[in-house]
């Protein structure tokens, strides 16, 4: 894979690439409420005077599950108005619409609908953020489908395993094999690579002739030891991958030297964290694939506020700052002000009182300062270098030879993250109630209840604990405590250290107010 | 206005007319949930089939305001459906289309957008499930508008009047002004009709060749002195009324002999409530117009369960059941399986061991049978013949005379259904919680406070009641309790008897679980 030259032929592939845009992010700010739509608008303006083939986004186009009137309503109207018209489509689909767009009730690609009149067809993966929840199954992307006006792929219907089937576009003599993976639970992910769950299917002719891309929600940075993707699970016959949801941005394709592909992760297209990854620069990129050959065009972009962080350690300037004077607290805020340094013991000034300097020129006046007491979080060195390929063979090795009470309770273990067994653990109950107050869905305790009633009579039916049985089916599924806990332990539980620090730190976070450069 | 022959030719405007769909009612329910996307459909294949130039909806397309995923997925996908297509359209509209349409994205009529084959253009006001809320003013109709399937019109920003601009509509030799007034909350709508607020504009050229349609969503039947809108308030040169919201089937078109126009009202597609009116067989109607003359023909609704319902007074039975007799319980609960009657003084039997009965046959096994404490509510006799044209004349009359302050005064007084003039009145609250929890509108009740610490302060500020000016801005708009109470009596109270009367009454509520006549 190596760079092809800028100019469009027609043979080449003009794709533009965007992820987490996350549209209705802190929609009531009355500062910041349209910034999510506004930068919509830009990247769609974009695609259109790049005279784009098509648009894939990474997943996360909505902020919310279940997205407000406002967000659904803004969306449509701006695909609506980018993406139909009169722009003829010079690109054809190979494969088997029926199978790549199985989850729609339209299921082909949009542009050959007759009654659509579409100039730019989006293809999308489904984000953590919007993923089908309920009962339905549904997520709001598919809203978006069913309508019309977005290409809904790469949804797994399975929870055992995952079988892509690509989309195989072809342009000129350009052939692009496009893999979609929308978000799954990292660890359920993870654990389904380690157990070769994950096929990615190949086009049956002329294998080495396409460009295989594949586009991915998920944790690409580690949080924890199951809790991500990691590179190497990823099949090397890949020619680039987009990583969707992790929002800094880092669109300037690396090369994953184990595997041979390329990674490119544009990045969110708004800051929803205060965190320095978010503070870098946003682009989204234009991606030209000629033959197996790609380059990748930054485009920053230009609506996006701009986002400055800087983390002061007070302990490093104790000439400055003596934590017993009597007046040092007043010293530092007023040092806040040019920006700052800090050291362990000191007391926080009142941060509301000083954000208020800023109401007129900052988006973020409510926290720009902020006092932190870091805790330091050390894995267990062993974990950093693990040969990802013996792993993956060693672990489908394992997997044959435990009976089935040990794979329910391997089970169990995973998935409830090393935790004790219980018929409702504090971390399902945790993302029951986070459902059902993020997403407003409305029947995910009780769901959650009757699934692991279910997994845990299915248990006990398994080790034969009949005495326990019947104390279930006593308290029913309408209770909400833990009532059944097991003493066994997860296999395999990682050694950490986890030492809490008493140091302060102190985080500037700022949002300008206008969008235009600043510092 | 007379009947037109069912030849259909180029000179004749085939419309299906049907209201409160309520799509999305009981959806959550195993037997009923879906219902009313199983009835839309049908609406929709019946108007493909008979070839209709175009659907006009009377409101409540949703059931809630803001509907599901699954609702607004399932309503998408019907119009998709069944609305678009190669069939020509042979109407045009030659009314000025940003005007009708002014509230949406896309001010133009649907079938004529370059980028969208229509086949079947659906015009809908809305109805008071799917009104406009919130600080976007949007409601669930500009979502299906802004994805083109919808032409949402009828919509009145001002609070204060309404001046309905008809859509103008002509297919050969016939045209026909199509008035729309979007559900307005009665009293709001009743006040602004005596203060001759509510204008119709006519067609400037040819007045009297229009066949002048109205479509409206307000109460008809008398819900209190003002909380509907009488018949006689509208125009006399409407020929026709579509009218929206009552559920009750009336759907023959009836003649206001006053007014000299005919009302139809179709009445809901769905079961919403235990009440006798929704007993009655579901229509839908097949409306032709050639010139002025007008044909409804009634097409029985396939889909819609059948709904049984019976009272039973019990005291007119006495002869049967004897309220002394020790088991009269058990004889009443025997004798209610193949209907039954009762009489005051009697003990309820257990409803819900009698309503397990039906689990298999019926859908509603949970209500079949209610007891019922009857309540008369008797309104002053001499509201009941009120002469309506000069009830307006004199209004208008009586409001140049007012003063200001008197004005204002009667606004509260009127506002607030007579209620003492409070800052946080009980009915307003109620109606902000009511938004709160019906329609998820999580900004309604500090909206409402807002609003009426406005009011109030406006109110106050007329009257000079500077000290208890300082006290509203010491409690300030936080608190949720009413701080502000005038002794004034709204005017002209009306004298209410309300007698409760210790009768029992007997419901039976039958739905049947299977759409085939069973009785």
């Amino acid at each position: 894979v190596c760079p092809v030259s800028h100019r469009d032929d027609e043979d080449t592939l003009k794709i533009l690439i965007a992820t987490d845009i996350h549209l209705g992010y802190l929609e009531k700010d009355a500062i910041r409420g349209n910034d999510t739509y506004v930068t919509f608008d830009e990247i769609l303006k974009h695609a259109k005077q790049n005279d784009v083939d098509f648009i894939l986004l990474g997943g996360d186009l909505f902020h919310d599950n279940k997205p407000s009137r406002k967000s659904l309503h803004n969306c449509i109207e701006l695909l609506r108005k980018y993406c139909m018209g009169d722009k003829p489509i010079t690109f054809e689909i190979l494969s088997d619409q029926a199978v790549n767009f199985s989850t729609s009730k339209f299921p082909w690609v949009n542009y050959q609908d007759e009654n659509l009149n579409i100039s730019i067809p989006v293809f999308s993966v489904h984000g953590n953020h919007d993923d089908p929840t309920g009962a339905d199954g549904l997520c709001a992307l598919d809203v978006l489908s069913c309508a019309g006006l977005v290409n809904h792929f790469g949804r797994s219907r399975s929870v055992e395993k995952v079988e892509v089937s690509p989309v195989l576009l072809q342009k000129g003599s350009t052939r692009i094999a496009m893999y979609g993976i929308g978000s799954i639970p990292d660890e359920r992910l993870y654990r389904m690579f380690l157990n070769n769950q994950v096929t990615m299917l190949r086009p049956r002719e002329d294998e080495s002739s396409w460009f295989n891309l594949l586009v991915v929600h998920q944790n690409r940075s580690k949080h924890g030891a199951t809790n991500y993707i990691p590179e190497q699970f990823l099949d090397d016959f890949l020619d680039l991958v987009v990583w969707g949801h992790e929002h800094e941005c880092r669109i300037d394709p690396e090369r994953n030297e184990q595997r041979l592909f390329y990674i490119t992760q544009p990045g969110s297209s708004v800051v929803t964290s205060l965190s320095p990854g978010e503070a870098v620069k946003k682009h989204i990129g234009l991606l030209r694939v000629k033959g197996r050959k790609m380059n990748l065009e930054k485009i920053p972009l230009q609506t996006v506020r701009q986002f400055f962080i800087q983390d002061v350690v007070l302990r490093d300037h104790l000439n400055l700052f003596n934590p017993d004077h009597p007046k040092v607290t007043q010293k530092i805020e007023a040092f806040c002000q040019e920006k700052v340094d800090y050291t362990g013991g000191f007391e926080a000034f009142n941060v509301m009182r000083f954000n208020q300097k800023f109401v007129d020129r900052l988006a973020n006046p409510k926290d720009v300062v902020h006092f932190v007491r870091h805790r330091e979080c050390k894995d267990a060195k062993d974990e950093e270098n693990i040969n990802f390929d013996e792993l993956l063979s060693r672990a489908s090795a394992e997997v044959m030879q435990l009976r089935v009470e040990d794979l329910v309770k391997q089970y169990f273990a995973t998935a409830e993250k090393n935790m004790q067994l219980s018929l409702l653990t504090e971390q399902g109950m945790g993302k029951a109630v986070q459902e059902f107050v993020d997403k407003e869905e409305r029947d995910a305790i009780e769901e959650l209840i009757n699934y692991q009633l279910e997994k845990t009579q299915h248990h006990l039916k398994e080790r034969r604990v009949e005495a326990v049985e019947e104390k279930i089916d006593e308290e029913g599924p309408d209770t909400t405590i833990i009532i059944i806990s097991s003493s066994s332990e997860g296999p395999r539980r990682k050694n950490r250290s986890c030492k809490i620090t008493n140091l302060y730190f102190l985080h500037l976070f700022i949002i300008f107010s206008t969008r235009k450069k600043q510092m």
